[in-house]
């Protein structure tokens, strides 16, 4: 029976990564971590019976001792908690859920002690891509990827030599937005933003699809994980999402993967792989779908993207610069302080300003996020 | 350096087979085999340098011998030339890309004698699959499809389990009478039907794309190649012919083979599996292409699909009759003797007035193939 290690539990990847193992009931849950969502964590605690549980501060961890005075169960707090939970011996995989840059930590030190990854945080990849990569290799430990574009590259690269791989064909939905002139965005609310077509996600992830810094960051973990440069990397709009993503390989063959817009099937892909199980994910009907559409993202409007390859090609700290700049704009915006176009301003100022560190150590990365936090707290 | 044996040498797939080894230069090809293009066969002879060449008949192994004068190589003639062809020692693989029924016995002869087959040749698992796959698995060894749809479900199955497979979604062009009601097709012309939208192909394939008998063989193809049962076997109209197939696996999840109509691809994945070589097809641009459309077949008007689950429903000789009568009504129909609904008719006719045979051998397979001819002639 294999065992798993949630970080991020009460997220969206989290409840659904549990609904997945709930279903197969052949994985054990041997560590949960949660931020602030105390009642949610009790509950899964009740029910999946992890020997530890971790949450974000001291305080809640005292109000989750409450909940479960009556449970076995290691109560800890705090990024030391959160890197217990993802060091746990028990564990075989550690599903990293957690979202941001507090990702990074606990996804090495769990690497350190070799276990597999199962990755939903973006931010771990994006700015510590160079660390997490090598050290992933020497430790003998599989990263699986879990949002569903790189799960896709990931199941068109089964049984293929990545040596082969011609070119990643990275889907994008466009977004709400998909469309609009620069014009048109300068005065979208925060509801506007908040509805995407095809995805129901976390509020902070559907505000960067919509402004395509999320799809910019995939960019950048794609290069990361599928060991290629970043000009092999093409963002194609299909606004549909179902093709989740494609590889063209060099005798110009592309293999697709496509699906339902479910989350399910890459975790569960990801926790199983390479067996695929009975997921009642809807079925595609081609006959109903009728037809599948492409678009060249426009790059002008929806500067995600191309800070995204500008971040990418700099390396160093910059991609970190990008996605704290990110960060701290869209929370913004989602407290409705900023204008949704001064999301682009925001990055942009910071990746320009930004003192360039090449190869940073982890420390750097969270040195530079600070520095972004504080030029851009001067600033808006 | 692999040794091939390519069988049908001067037929569209042959050429082609050709013009992937010249490129690739490092397959030894030993042996070549052709029907009636004498002079084609000489001039690959003379290329390729292989120890044995087979022709039709004892008449053109004459002509063939005056042309090859100086070379030193065998000629031989026949069926019995073909199977030796099939059969010679030298070669790992051997591509059979005869057209017809002629196919299953060099087909059945090299698996015996332990080679893995190339397989371009339709009827072989249509009329014998019960034979030849058994056939296959005993002796260890690997078929490898050819023709593009197969190819494309062949390689959304690397690296998968057979066993996950819900449902293969088998594409199909729709050929050039797509959205025609039976009455507009009375009175089409040959010409008319030779007019394939995507793919340039021999004149009998054609003419089996435009009545959708082409994808109802590939349906029972299907089933036999990919172990599943012939209602797990879907057709989807996909006009443009970018995606050559998909597999739709238990986990909801649909891998899909897309790519520019170039049958060099699948004869070069056939001929290195599981390497992809460098091959210089027209690249998928998707921002030009802009969309891919999904129908359901018209099966009433294009009754070759009915045919075809009728037939592998029924399974025995069935197929067999079903592909004899084909074969020679289109032969008809290509010489302007019958109109284009008889095709339809005279396969009609035969699949339910031939004598039912349950697991066929060899023998009873030709033979209901004559009986079917003498059926058609005595009526038609």
């Amino acid at each position: 029976m294999k065992s798993v290690s949630l970080l991020g539990s009460t997220g969206s990847i989290g409840t659904q990564t549990l609904d997945v193992i709930r279903k197969n009931n052949d994985i054990k849950v041997v560590a949960l971590a949660a931020g602030t969502r105390v009642k949610e964590l009790a509950e899964q605690a009740r029910e999946f019976k992890p020997q530890l549980v971790s949450v974000g501060t001291q305080e809640k961890a005292k109000e989750l001792k409450v909940l479960l005075s009556d449970m076995d169960v290691k109560i800890v707090y705090g990024m030391e908690g959160l890197i217990e939970a993802a060091t746990i011996d028990e564990a075989d995989i550690v599903v990293t859920a957690v979202v941001g840059m507090m990702g990074i930590e606990p996804t090495i030190a769990a690497i350190n002690a070799h276990k597999d990854i199962a990755l939903a945080n973006k931010e771990t990849l994006v700015t510590a891509g160079h660390i997490i990569i090598n050290l992933a290799k020497e430790k003998n430990v599989s990263i699986y990827p879990v949002d569903s574009e790189h799960s896709a590259i990931f199941q068109c690269l089964n049984g293929e030599n990545r040596g082969q791989i011609d070119k990643i064909l990275l889907t994008a939905s466009g977004g709400p937005f998909r469309g609009k002139t620069r014009k048109e965005l300068e005065n979208v609310t925060l509801a506007d933003a908040l509805k995407h077509p095809n995805w129901a996600m976390g509020r902070k992830i559907t505000i960067d699809s919509s402004t395509m810094v999320n799809k910019g960051l995939e960019v950048i973990e794609a290069q990361w994980l599928f060991g290629v440069p970043v000009d092999k990397v093409q963002v194609i709009v299909q606004p549909q999402s179902i093709i989740h993503s494609m590889v063209q390989f060099v005798d110009g063959g592309v293999m697709a993967q496509l699906g339902s817009p479910d989350m399910r099937l890459p975790i569960q892909y990801a926790l199983y792989y390479p067996e695929r199980r009975i997921l009642d994910t809807k079925r595609l009907d081609f006959y109903e779908l009728a037809q599948i559409t492409f678009e060249k993202p426009d790059m002008e409007t929806f500067k995600g993207l191309k800070f995204a390859y500008n971040a990418a090609e700099r390396g160093g700290n910059i991609p970190t610069a990008m996605n704290a700049a990110n960060e701290l704009a869209v929370s913004r915006f989602l407290d409705e302080k900023i204008k949704y176009l001064d999301i682009y301003d925001i990055i942009e100022y910071a990746m320009e300003n930004i003192k360039y560190i090449d190869n940073p150590t982890v420390e750097q990365i969270l040195e530079t996020e600070k520095t972004v936090y504080e030029m851009i707290e001067s600033r808006w």
